[in-house]
């Protein structure tokens, strides 16, 4: 297993406490949900038909604004277990440091898998990744930048999974184009990651190549149901999005009182440096809040944002004590 | 899109009605499913965690009576979309007729398919295929007949989907011997197919394959909620078995009356062969009742279970006019 947020386990077994006890704050996952609402009956009992499949596919469209060719999978983690089979393997490039999980499953399957660090030095590859905004340092690239890439790698994959409130930056409007494959999460914006919903957009072969490795029921009953009723939920984005960067800003004066520097960030999630990070996690662990730090980077700690107000209030303790 | 049960969309359009008017017989669901309750906040918006994913395992182990080494997966198909990738393509060799997912998935991945009609001439495969019992026809294999091909194959992979209510044909208690692979479905037997569950069990080195080609977050937080109590509820799974058992006779002698002749069947399904197949599908569903025919087989016709007192009287009903 490879290191990531939400592992509340290993916050266990480190510093103790049930997992309720905990804040989680390690993963850029909304802490005020989308309401899953009462699922239907049907939707636990009956295979997830074509048609209702295609209404969800529809709703991603709505929201993610392109007519593109869309497949809905168990997680933008499944879109990117099934990257190594789209293409013969060749050299992948990763624009790093980023997600872990791009270079371990790549090198796993026997990708010649390289990480760089700028768009330029993509160029050449057999298979691009960017992730846009990036994760964990917010780093974001214009739609400009990376469709002037796109002709010069065989398959550009872009991760927007941190782009909900950012949608000048997506290229799922582009979707379609040969080589262009669009990556969106449901469960972090939505706040309903235990859902496991994600999408790939894309040109038709790719979309078809993925749904045949997914199989004809590839996400659930109550995926299809939430998934239609919150994509096509635009007052509950627009009010979200607007939350979410008031938040930010709310977290970024918050520990900058105790001497932290903002590195970058997404709407979900904010990334500071500092002298120990280690010893930071370890403190904010001791009043039962979770967060993220980096083996390849000390000074670095991720923190996703509080929901309730209680949860601001402890956040606000536990870095005044 | 290859031909299954549960198309409750080709049925509406050849005959009409809103999906909640029919009673979908057309598929091996139990339609008086486990109650899947109210599911945890945190089921929805969490990652699973490896111990949450380690207790549905446990869980699993219970209800099929194995110590053996256990994965879950998005229902048992996502095990056979994973089955190519086990070992390099060579031949695999199905017992058929059968799920027709098994050849086509192998085909697709440049696999050499052989159907044959005998456990004996699966031998000499590099992977070989039992359905037990079997789908459509309820063909059934003992557990010696099949401990003593495994020797004979490469791999030999054991599909218990429709096994649950008569586990001592089950192999899950030899899983772990190299070379041997069970499926298990979830949502067949406790009613909840569009839950997305399924378990392979077997040897380590499959499992870590299986596991890896997954990822970390394979299965929804509600399916480990609903799996973990379901699968450790006895009292229901024995109740169950034994409802199932009645209500096939029952299933049988109503049937019988039309001159149907029963082939087989296993506890959630029944065969019958009859002049007109797709006469007696059209007879149904004009009633708004969905069955299964077999383009190979125009004789044969499947029936599910009725559920509910009520979807008992309608088939009467219809069979009667």
């Amino acid at each position: 297993m490879r290191e990531h947020g939400g592992n509340l386990d290993l916050a266990r077994e480190r510093f103790g406490g049930r997992a309720g006890d905990w804040i989680d704050l390690s993963t850029g996952i909304n802490r005020l949900p989308y309401p899953p609402g009462e699922i239907d009956a049907q939707s636990w009992r009956a295979l997830p038909s074509r048609s209702e499949i295609e209404a969800l596919h529809r709703a991603a469209r709505h929201a993610y604004r392109t007519e593109a060719p869309v497949v809905a999978l168990g997680g933008a983690q499944a879109v990117i277990q099934g990257l190594p089979q789209l293409a013969p393997r060749g050299r992948a490039r990763i624009l790093a440091p980023t997600y872990n999980e791009y270079a371990g499953v790549l090198a796993s399957a026997g990708w010649d898998v390289e990480e760089v660090n700028t768009c330029e030095a993509l160029a050449g590859a057999d298979l691009a990744i960017v992730v846009n905004p990036n994760n964990p340092d917010g780093r974001t690239h214009a739609r400009d930048e990376l469709l002037a890439l796109l002709p010069r790698v065989g398959r550009l994959v872009v991760d927007e999974s941190f782009a909900d409130a950012a949608p000048q930056l997506s290229l799922a409007p582009d979707a379609g184009r040969p080589g262009l494959l669009i990556l969106r999460s449901f469960g972090k914006f939505y706040g309903l990651a235990g859902l496991r919903l994600g999408f790939a957009l894309g040109h038709d072969d790719d979309m078809s190549a993925l749904s045949a490795m997914a199989g004809p029921w590839p996400v659930s009953g109550a995926a299809i149901e939430v998934g239609c009723r919150a994509l096509r939920d635009d007052d509950w984005a627009r009010a979200t999005s607007a939350r979410l960067m008031r938040d930010c800003s709310r977290l970024d004066d918050l520990v900058q009182r105790r001497g932290w520097r903002l590195v970058g960030g997404a709407s979900l999630f904010r990334l500071y440096e500092m002298e120990d990070a280690g010893a930071a996690q370890e403190r904010l662990a001791r009043g039962r809040i979770w967060s993220r730090v980096f083996a390849r980077s000390p000074n670095w700690l991720r923190l996703g944002l509080p929901g309730p107000e209680s949860e601001w209030t402890r956040l606000a303790e536990v870095l005044a004590d």
